[in-house]
């Protein structure tokens, strides 16, 4: 390797049998860099230069193998669609194959700038220091504007930090972005104007670049500080687009769509979503309705939170089937960088979401000062 | 189901026992739709018109189970991210489920207005009639603009009818974008004109929207009539708005980061690229180098191909490590209704790729007229 070519380091993990690892080690450097047989190739500068150079091979047992794998980072200039193009576009295909881990060349992430708030940015629009966060979901879908915007109002006066939409949340016809977000935004804002709290209100953003550009400035026209976002439903390039223009709204991003079996969820929700801007990432917590290990749900937080050059960490932000009895639980596990969503449970009596709320919040509070 | 109501029809392959698969799949339609328990849901007309309905449960053998669930489709207006999000989306995260399958009610896809040009416009285009149609793709990446468009001009001149760059060619420094793409345009265009046929170079789009269609602007600006394009890279929205608005130039889908695993092949490749717009889905031919079984692909290419609709048939485009001893094979296989795609295999000697891409020609030639 020539020294002026600094290289991102691929990690997959590999199926195979102890004799066809280094061949299948190489077949994937070339897939992933060149696409060719090495014969087929003449250009020195491209064999040196190019061409992905398998670094090591780690037997790691059960038939799986770590494969260590450096691509040139001159191929995938800091693009988010082409960097997960080359690291993982055509070996996703093969069923073999996961992609595990990745580790950038200095100066690489900090192109693609990071959160722009973050998790201490959300901490201050907020105001909620020395503990969790509090978050809640607007649901089920196929209400009203104005029986979103109640339960909204609910969850506000029952003291929640942040009361998102379901992701399934979308521009329909019995519920207009529009219409909602307006309905939404004044419901909490009319609490916090009663209160003197910062609850915020996070609609979920949907459709093309054009689409989310509107509806971002849709949000903002109501003064709204934070958003949701799928970014694999959206596209990464779409999701990186949009957090390097929404340095004044705070994304939050949802795992729709980034399925839990090829690309390892710390990679992916924790340290690539953040590298691409979002502020928090939500993901689904051990114990829910999804199968996430506690061990996978530690590392996503870590990913979200660890220093990482001059990136801003992000707010891991654990959901999915959680219940108030699990609070303290959670909040030993995960600390008080985080913020708790609990959606169905907040909703499970659709006449008691501000008690329901209230709980929660108290919960959290008492936790973060015990 | 209220009769007003419209449904979306999502097959899912379910791993599950005997015992639990009727829990499993009520979970399943309760998740792709309001995401809360029922229980929690005191909106008669939300229980009624919105929440997923389980219509069928098939064992198919193995452990496996085919769910059939109804998803409003109210729910999903006619917007690809929002349609993928409500077919798959938090359940992409369940490892026990694939998404086999959808149907659509009559007029939702047409919604989405499917190939403008398609298989039959790009044997217009081409001038190739009677015959499949036949591609070759420019890599290695790392190479100069001036030596990938030497392979452009020697495949032209060998006769092939599509000329692609690699999925991995994108803006990079070592060959940026408009340097690229005009000089393979006129090395192709040069060939075109001494010869009188009319290949096609389709460059590599890529990053976000206002990315994708400043590209589109200057392939047009050579004169190009196709473009290729990796839409689960590019994220389906912006590659259905890019289709809506390439309606002159063909938009060749790629595979890449379409994962094999969680959505069936046949409906991600076959159907749902062809309903957001593609003309052409390249797919991973059976018995290359990518694991996919001879009836994988004769699905895919019935996806593209089959009536449906008011929709035009996609052009099926089978790659991946494919050789000239398979076209016989491969023909008898597709039929013509196909582009043979041959990569790594027509450059194995850089010198003799016009030979190569002659005989290539040739035997596609051959047999469209036996």
């Amino acid at each position: 390797m020539s020294k002026s070519q600094s290289r991102i380091i691929a990690v997959y993990r590999v199926r195979a049998q102890a004799g066809s690892i280094e061949g299948r080690a190489r077949e994937i450097a070339l897939e992933q860099s060149v696409e060719l047989p090495l014969a087929a190739i003449a250009d020195p500068r491209v064999l040196a230069d190019i061409v992905g150079q398998v670094q090591a091979i780690d037997d790691v047992g059960s038939g799986q193998f770590e494969v260590r794998i450096a691509l040139a980072s001159v191929t995938a200039p800091p693009e988010a669609g082409q960097l997960i193009n080359m690291l993982f576009g055509n070996t996703s295909l093969q069923e073999d194959v996961v992609l595990a881990d990745v580790e950038f060349p200095a100066g690489y992430p900090v192109a693609f700038g990071g959160p722009a708030i973050g998790m201490a940015g959300l901490r201050e629009k907020t105001g909620a220091f020395g503990r969790a966060l509090t978050a809640g979901a607007l649901k089920p879908q196929g209400q009203s504007p104005q029986a979103l915007a109640k339960l909204a109002g609910d969850m506000a006066r029952g003291g929640i930090d942040m009361i998102k939409d379901d992701h399934g949340l979308a521009d329909q016809a019995y519920s207009p972005f529009s219409a909602r977000v307006a309905a939404c935004a004044r419901a909490v804002r009319d609490v916090n104007r009663a209160t003197g709290q910062c609850s915020l209100y996070a609609p979920s953003l949907s459709g093309n670049l054009d689409q989310l550009r509107q509806q971002l400035r849709i949000a903002r026209e109501e003064g709204l500080q934070a958003a949701l976002i799928a970014p694999m439903v959206a596209g990464l390039p779409a999701f990186h687009a949009l957090a390097r223009e929404a340095r004044d709204v705070a994304l939050l991003a949802h795992p729709s769509m980034a399925g839990a079996a090829r690309i390892a969820p710390p990679l992916l929700l924790g340290r690539l979503f953040r590298m691409l801007g979002a502020d928090a990432t939500i993901f689904p917590n051990h114990g829910g309705r999804f199968a996430y290990s506690a061990e996978t749900c530690r590392h996503i937080a870590r990913g979200a939170l660890e220093p990482w050059g001059r990136l801003k960490p992000a707010a891991p932000m654990p959901a999915g089937g959680m219940t108030l009895d699990r609070v303290p639980e959670l909040l030993d596990f995960y600390g008080h960088e985080c913020i708790l969503l609990i959606g169905g449970g907040l909703l499970a009596d659709p006449d008691r979401v501000t008690e329901a709320s209230t709980a929660f919040a108290r919960k959290v509070g008492r936790h973060g000062t015990a």
